[in-house]
């Protein structure tokens, strides 16, 4: 669909190729050839069949333009692609193309076909992102920064700490992709009505045999019907693009002009036309974008489950449409994340300016429970209230207000409110969950490497 | 964005045009243009300059590739095609370019510009669909049928009513696009933080002047980062694709094998590759598909409305892309719907035959009203009741039960029964609701040629 | 439902009364009265029979939980009502009750009553939010602070434009409701089919009177299956959350920690039970939470727009559950963003200090400007991007660069300089733009007062 | 919300009670009790305290009302449970009583259990919809009916097939929610930004232990701004409803008085107050009507998982609330579902019935392959297609013109031919894959009671 320039800027162009006219067809081709070398194993069609109609497997024979017109009269993208490989398969061999198979069969098999390269190809993305997460992570681990809740200063966090959190959240992305490609992404292949009626009842052996050939998960049975698996498929890649908004948002917030803790790195040319000195985090605002081109398409794709009978009267129809949008703006989400985290310049003073920002409120919590441990937590609390009252009222800074107040120094040596005052004493198990974090990631690439 | 085979199934080619990167660079041009039409024609800048600079607002010379790329780095549309026609225009003419505007006053209002055109195209195909249910109405004003409420039978109708009802809910789709093209499609002149700051204090007269130049409507203000327009516009366009949906599946359920009572007029190919003797309703269900496609746009541009201070981190961003979605989704469906009733037959053999299905029993609201006026009505609902039960039990006819009850015939006479269980007699208002759909969309029809 | 103590939290009690069962039962009942007063006065029906039956149109006579009970097991909530009202009046007179009507003319009419008063209070609602925008906008019209877009500084503005431009949304949104109630809330009276059988040729005569009878509109013809008037009412009551959430969020990100511009006046106790310092815009917070709550609703209800045949499967049937959701939801963002403002306080000393946080940058387009009438704009913008890299490399102020460029003081007087640097003087029509916006919102108003 | 007797209707009284406020409220004092006895355990805080504060983790000492208004006021659900508690237990045990804890830690874990339950609940309700689909399957697992595509007749297949798709889909969706409960619903235990700060290094011990004394699983790590895991969660359950509403909308289909294959039982009075013939499958609508309540909830839950910083600003606020119309419109799917499968009355003899309307065409596709295995299917199909054409022709069946054709004679016999139009010979692998269905679900039911 055209969607003009903006289309073409908020996009992933390896989807784009995995989800082409012409990958929808190879796909359908695939399929085809894969059932041909089956049935042909298995005695049910001629050898040399089988291997004459596999030649004419592939796409570049076929007209776009033509099977498009056949398909809006025939209501069905398979019968063009059918038809169109009998006309080229010579003699006697077309009696054997498309033997025992519906229309059903050969786009869902081909879209699962599809959705494994484009899930291999977001993993891949996402490992890239999560990467410079783990790297981040590690080397910001002790870049202490203010921690912020409902757009306000909350206590002290670490910048390694928020990209260990990055990192983990897509190492669990990564292990729903590789439990769709192993599980649920598998071979369709029952007809109509599910019966496999054309092959006797030798039928439900060759499910197997199809599945291996395609590299396929083998279904327990036919689901052209029951479409509850495509619903989990793309409620799984709809989390995706939120993920990836997530990162985008902090990118975005922490680059804010007067925040300034990070900020992509400057191109050759200045990011706005009329405002020479602007400086926008042009990636991760992308970023945002597409993930708002992505929302919605996953609940699209759960309301067409409602199959009507053996095969929807429209539902089932547009799922590899909206399957294309969901996988296209998906990934346009994580390469936009990927290029924003590449040229992301981190700014460890302006962490600590805004974390001194306010004169110490942000350790107040702190200051509480270094008091409750001697006079209880009610106590400490109605402590910690006066010193920010004071503080408030005389204009003098939190800390000043809390080393001043008798009070505290009578439960506090000065080296204790020190302590308590100071964010990097005050940072709990973050290094342990940084490092829980990117252990997980670690984990799910190896696991990905030996599978492969 | 590519979407496949399938993608281009369900689609409007017209509408594909309207969208297309190319369409979108000239849009934003047009605005260039006609802003240094009203700026030379104000002096703000030469005359010589609008009219070299003018030259070069065409899509023609533009290379898309690199406005992509451009785009992406920039993370906006406009900035690379207004460097581009500084570049072209020659020698000091440059210096006037875009003078005064900014980015979003040349997308927002390009975007206005392609919608104008889109829902032009949209009013001529809803004009056609209208004329076809119009002229169905009109003919099968008396084609009794069964109808139906949570898909059993209720009470008898025309078919001629149920076209009338689909003309009348076209008619009001059109009167609200018209509203939005003569009041809600407006020219955005005000700039980054909608001040027109660039101009001093004249720049508000420049407003309806531009809108006059490109035939859009004049704000009240500038809407840079107050999106309720825009809300408003994808709300309405919304309702184009479900209003569509109900005439499709309308026509699918009353095309099902064992309903026959009417069907699209098969093609010269058999329309299941697999089946040759199946006849499905294509057209009814690409309309479904399409529909199905369209949907959650509309909320999707909703949900950009909350525009983070003058000019979002995103949600604005993907506007256009989401609005090309929604506007070629929903012109397929007014397509496939065209196709659709362009072929239909209608069988009114087939729905008298239905109407006979339960022997009477679709006209026991009838006789219960019949005998009301003459024993009340809760004593005339328990003799119905009555009557059905003995139907059921004895296998013969509600029909012959009616005639048969001695009870019923102490009210009334053989030929009150008759009159009481002939659907042509029970048909109410029918006729004058009819005229008054039919008459709504004329008006409606009359109004656009009168505008133009 | 019960959605816990945050269900109750994010929500708008009153909207809760108009939309409980007691008021849903009662609506209903308006419907039934309303039609034998009308039958009556056409001597449909006795006119003893309208005021007897009429004595029991209230819903304090009805037992909600046997109500819900029948309805479960019959598939509609309006044949209980009607069966309990039969029940309630006294000896003949119940044959007269609900004498022509069915299922979806009581339902439907009794939904729209509902929106009528809903829409009523949403309206009071939102006159009161745009009264504080207008005043506020009236008060700040020359209170400069920063205008951000993309979450960075671009050029000034006041804070009086942004409170006019929330004004000027407020003030569109009030008009489509008004227009929702004049126009498209519309009596439903036609009967399963639309055919108004029951009443023989004269039914379509009492539409009008019952339209009349109810303060509702009079529709062209029954519309029970042609929901294109739902699905527009509930695209225009879509745009409320999102425009209330756009004001929430401007305040939200106006209150960072970091930005401090305006705030929402603490009350007596801390918003945050751990951490005593914290102050959050709770009230902005909420409307965003609500308005989050209120998304997807109207796209539901623009998805059950397919009917089936006369009455649908399902869809029809939990409308009134998702415009109760939909119409709650964005009364809850209208209360919370009225809660808000009524507590803001606004700093204009903090939006000063931001203006200033960049030396000057945020004028650079003023100075451009500036030099453009005397050297083309062409080399101003290279003078002015020197001045940025001189700035950037020295360390010094863009202010002071540009006052101490040689090249710019060839072409600019001290003064000129100094005008160009003054956030004052480069608003353009401002003043204008809130003056228009001020003026939309009271005649919006104003209508309002005169219509009642 | 209210949402009326419609809301009352399409509901799940059970899930209601799992997700009300005081259900609420008491799954966050059941997270403060567990905290009291892991930090007692680990000897954090004294042992008696953790005794004193348990006794009034009990929702009946709790003020509803009284928490809503303070929530209001805070923002947060949770500070006002904690003050209560605080104000409740006697004497300094105050002092330890949300000891390092905060927020969002109280309300995630909360939820969490909440969902848990609810899910037990759905896997309940699942299982018993399960084995009536199994039980139809098993017992129709012979009663040939026709396959439908595309609202056509296509070829042959079994109730007993299609009520083992129905079984398998189950079957997985119960598959998941064992999953989400195993894996997915784990303790939050991290504080505002993650660091467990409060606690010194010894935080991270804590989190397993206190996951084990809530039966929850333990996380990697804190995920209060990482919610892939909440997406998830809703992804997952966002297929129940539609998955019901399939089963549904067969059962509507085949119900139609067109179809007749299929009925729910009539209960005592008629489902149309004023259709007394009228007979609506009323469970099954009810169902498809809970499935559009549900819709869009999970979407909308993935749409807030963009957490802005630490803790969002709205949108994780509303998370309990649009879980709670998740879980409750989703159980009032299953309900619905069941109740009309437990009346579900299946007619053998329409099916046959329907099966021979159109005079054996449904078996068109048997004698192409019949014929195919002699003359190839190239020629196998041209002769399918005359003899159709003829029977269209002539107006003999299809049947008929087959037994009548010579060149088909010439290569089938009468008996080959008899079996080629025999639909209980074309019926292929239907009893494997209803077998394969049946196991799969009882493994499912197995691994449950085995678990528990």
């Amino acid at each position: 669909m055209n969607e003009g320039i903006s289309g073409l800027v908020y996009t992933d162009p390896q989807m784009e190729a995995i989800f082409s006219a012409k990958s929808q067809v190879q796909s359908m081709l695939d399929f085809e050839a894969a059932l041909n070398n089956v049935l042909s194993q298995r005695g049910v069609i001629p050898q040399e069949a089988a291997a004459e109609i596999g030649k004419y497997c592939n796409a570049d024979y076929y007209d776009m333009d033509s099977l498009v017109t056949r398909s809006q009269e025939l209501g069905t993208i398979a019968a063009p692609v059918v038809a169109e490989l009998k006309r080229l398969v010579p003699g006697s061999y077309t009696d054997w193309v498309h033997w025992g198979a519906t229309t059903q069969d050969i786009v869902d098999t081909g879209l699962m076909l599809q959705l494994h390269r484009g899930i291999e190809h977001l993993i891949e993305g996402l490992h890239a992102v999560g990467d410079i997460c783990c790297t981040l992570a590690a080397e910001h681990r002790n870049t202490i920064m203010v921690g912020r809740g409902i757009l306000q200063h909350a206590i002290p966090t670490t910048f390694g700490l928020k990209c260990s959190q990055w990192a983990l959240a897509i190492s669990q992305l990564v292990r729903r992709l590789l439990q769709l490609q192993d599980e649920e992404l598998a071979v369709q292949f029952g007809g109509v009505t599910g019966t496999l009626a054309a092959y006797g009842s030798d039928g439900f052996d060759l499910v197997p045999l199809l599945a291996a050939e395609l590299s396929l998960a083998a279904p327990v049975a036919p689901w052209q019907s029951a479409r509850e698996r495509i619903g989990y498929v793309a409620a799984v890649l709809g989390n995706i693009a939120p993920t990836m908004a997530k990162i985008a948002l902090d990118i975005g917030l922490l680059s804010q002009t007067e925040v300034g803790e990070v900020g992509e790195a400057p191109g050759d040319s200045p990011t706005s036309s009329a405002l020479p000195h602007k400086r926008n985090s042009v990636s991760a605002m992308r970023a945002v974008a597409a993930a708002r081109s992505a929302a919605n398409h996953a609940g699209a794709i759960q309301q067409n489950m409602a199959t009507e009978n053996e095969r929807s009267f429209g539902g089932w129809q547009v799922e590899p449409v909206l399957m294309a949008r969901l996988m296209t703006s998906s990934g346009a989400t994580v390469l936009a994340v990927r290029t924003s985290l590449e040229s992301l310049q981190v700014f460890p003073d302006a962490m600590r300016r805004n974390l001194e920002l306010t004169d110490g409120l942000i350790m107040s919590e702190s200051v509480v429970y270094a008091l409750a441990a001697k006079v209880g937590k009610a106590t400490a609390s109605n402590l910690v209230k006066e010193a920010i009252a004071a503080a408030a009222a005389s204009g003098t800074g939190f800390s000043q207000c809390v080393r001043a107040d008798p009070d505290i120094s009578a439960q506090l040596t000065a080296q204790e409110v020190d302590r308590a005052l100071d964010p990097s004493r005050y940072l709990g198990s973050t290094s342990h969950f940084i490092d829980a974090a990117i252990e997980h990631f670690s984990e799910t690439k190896r696991s990905v490497s030996d599978d492969r």
